[in-house]
C-alpha cells in the first residue's frame, strides 16, 4: 500500500503528514512559515528539513514506505525555488521516490476537486486564481499582493468595511450597520478615532483583514451596504476565474468545477448565492473544499501513482485530521 | 498698510510669507515639515518657531507691522493643535494681533476663491474635500489616509495604473499602454517584475503615486483604461464635493466655486472636461488656484482686517513668489 507525504508550505505555518490512499494519517507534523518570499533561502531549507526530520522520527517505517511526496509551497514557485525545495526532500529518499513541487493554490484546488482539473479562487488575507485545465497546464489571476491587487481578499473586505464606515460619516455614503460593528470592533465611540486604530499600527493589513467578518455578518443581516461591497468582490472572482477559464483547454464537460478555498469563504451559502447573481460566460460548479489543503497535496499523490482518491479516503482522512474545512 | 505674515504647513515643508496688500512680498522662509501627525509637539513647536525667527531676521521692520498672521496648517485640526500653534506665533506678537489657525486645505481654497465662500477638492499624494460655506460653516470629506480612503489622490491613480497593468497581464482587464509606461518607469522588461519594485521598496506609496502621471498621461493619448481611471476618480471627487455643498448654506448664487488644487491637478483643462461629464446635482464652477497656497494664507489675512483683495495683489504676489500655480 503506497504511502504519500503530503506538505501544505503557508506564511504563517507549514503542515506535513504522511497518509496512505485510505486516509490513514501515519504522521503529522506543524510547523513555521515555509515561504521563500517571507524568510531567507536558509531558513526556507532549514525549515522545510526540520519538519520532514520529524515526520521521520514520528513514524520511521511508515517514512520508509513514502512512494510518493506532494508539496504545495506558498511563494516558491515565485522565486523559481521549486529545485531548491526538491532537493532539500531528496535528501530523505532515493531517486525511486517521485517529489513534486507545486504551489499552494494547486493544493487549494485538489482539496475540492479530489485531483481533478478546474479552478480555485482562493481569498484569505490575500487572493488570487488558479486554474489547471484537461491538459496539466495551469494559469493564474490576482495575486499581486495587497499594494494593487487584491479584491476580494480579506484585506480588501475589511478596507471596503472602513471606507463604508468614514463615507458615511462624513456624508459621501448611506448608513450601514458597519459603523457600529466596525465601532464596537476598536472599542471606540467615534469614526474619527478610527484612523488612530490603523495607522498608529506597524502592520495595518493584519489589523484590516479581521473586519471582513464584519462584511459577511452584514450582509448576512440584509444591509445594503455591505451586500454591494460583497457583490462587487463576486464580480472580481468572475472575472478573474474567468480570465483562466478561457485561456484553459476544456475536455468537453458541462461546467466547470471552481472551489472557494481560504478564511473569507466560510460561509459558503452565502458566497454561492451571491455569486450565482453575477453574470457569467462559463457555466461554473462552485465547490466547497473537502479537505484541509495538506489533504490536497496527498490527493496530489494519490494521482502522481495513478491511484484512485476513494470516499473512503476523503472520510478517514478528514476524520483524522479532525479539521474539515 | 497692514503686513500679513502669512503660513503654508505640510508634511513635506513650510513656507512663510510677509506680505503687504499690494501683493508686495517683504520676506519669505522655507522651513520643513510642520505637520504634527508626523513628527513629535516639540519638533512642531520648534519647527514653526523656527520659521518665524527666520521671517524676523529677514525684513524685521516689517515683522514687526504685521497686523495678522493667518496660518495653513496640516495635521494640526486632526490633533486640536490649534492652540498650541497659536501660542507658538503669540510668543513673537502682543494681542492686538490677531492669530488664526486654519487647515491647509482653507488656504488652498483661497488661492482659487480669492478668500469667498466655495469648495477645495485637493488631490496630491493624498485626497481631501473642504468647504466653507456662506456662513463661514466648514465641511470636509475624505482626508482619512491612504490605508482606506484617497480615491483620486496621486496614490489611488498610481495603484490604479499598476492594477491595470497587472490585470491586462493575466487576462482580467483589456490592453492599456500604462504597461509600456510603467514598465519604462521602472526600467524593467516584465509584468512580473514590477512586483520587486514595489514591495522591495520601505515606502511603497512614494514608489507609486508619482506613476499617476502616467495615467493622465495614457487618457490625453486616448487610452481608454487610463479614461475609465480617470472617470472614477472624477466620480469620486463630485461624490465629496456634493456630500460637502449639500450640508452647507449657501446664499444665493448659481454656480458654486470649486477649486482644484494639487498635484494631480496640474493638467487644469484635462480634468474640466473629465469632470464637467459627470452627472451632477450642484452647479459647479471649476477653478483653478490663482496662487500657490501661501498666497491663500495671506488673503485669509487681508479678509481678516477687512481688506480687498485686489487683482494688483494677485498679479504682485504671483510675480513676486515666482512660484504661479
Amino acid at each position: 500500500m503506497p504511502i504519500i507525504l503530503g506538505i501544505d508550505g503557508g506564511g504563517t505555518s507549514t503542515v506535513a503528514v504522511l497518509s496512505d490512499e485510505t486516509g490513514q494519517v501515519l504522521a503529522k507534523v506543524v510547523g513555521g512559515s515555509s515561504n521563500p518570499t517571507a524568510i531567507s533561502r536558509l531558513q526556507f531549507e532549514s525549515e522545510l528539513a526540520k519538519i520532514i526530520s520529524k515526520l521521520k522520527e514520528q513514524n520511521e517505517n511508515a517514512f520508509e514506505k513514502v512512494e510518493c511526496c506532494f508539496a504545495g509551497l506558498s511563494g516558491v514557485k515565485e522565486l523559481s525555488f521549486e529545485k531548491i525545495a526538491k532537493s532539500v526532500i531528496q535528501q530523505f529518499y532515493d531517486d525511486t521516490v517521485s517529489i513534486i513541487i507545486e504551489n499552494d493554490a494547486c493544493i487549494a484546488l485538489f482539496s475540492g476537486t479530489l485531483g481533478m482539473p478546474g479552478i480555485v479562487q482562493i481569498a484569505g488575507t490575500g487572493a488570487i486564481t488558479y486554474c489547471l485545465d484537461s491538459h496539466n497546464n495551469s494559469y493564474r489571476a490576482g495575486g499581486w499582493g495587497y499594494l494593487f491587487d487584491d479584491e476580494g481578499s480579506g484585506y480588501d473586505l475589511g478596507r471596503e468595511a472602513l471606507k463604508a464606515v468614514v463615507k458615511s460619516y462624513d456624508h459621501r455614503g448611506t448608513e450601514t450597520v458597519l459603523t457600529e460593528k466596525v465601532l464596537n470592533h476598536f472599542q471606540i465611540d467615534s469614526v474619527t478615532k478610527i484612523v488612530d486604530c490603523i495607522y498608529n499600527d506597524e502592520h495595518p493589513r493584519a489589523i484590516i483583514a479581521p473586519l471582513s467578518r464584519y462584511v459577511i455578518e452584514a450582509a448576512e443581516e440584509g444591509d445594503y451596504v455591505a451586500q454591494v461591497i460583497l457583490s462587487r468582490a463576486a464580480q472580481q472572482y468572475i472575472l478573474a476565474i474567468e480570465a483562466c477559464a478561457s485561456q484553459a483547454r476544456w475536455d468537453v464537460r458541462k461546467e466547470l468545477p471552481t472551489v472557494l478555498a481560504g478564511g473569507v469563504f466560510t460561509n459558503f451559502n452565502l458566497f454561492y448565492d451571491v455569486l450565482m447573481k453575477q453574470p457569467m460566460n462559463f457555466q461554473l460548479q462552485f465547490l466547497q473544499p473537502k479537505l484541509i489543503p495538506v489533504g490536497g497535496a496527498i490527493i496530489g499523490g494519490l494521482k502522481q501513482l495513478n491511484e484512485e482518491v476513494t470516499t473512503e479516503f476523503i472520510q478517514n482522512f478528514a476524520e483524522q485530521m479532525k479539521m474539515k474545512y
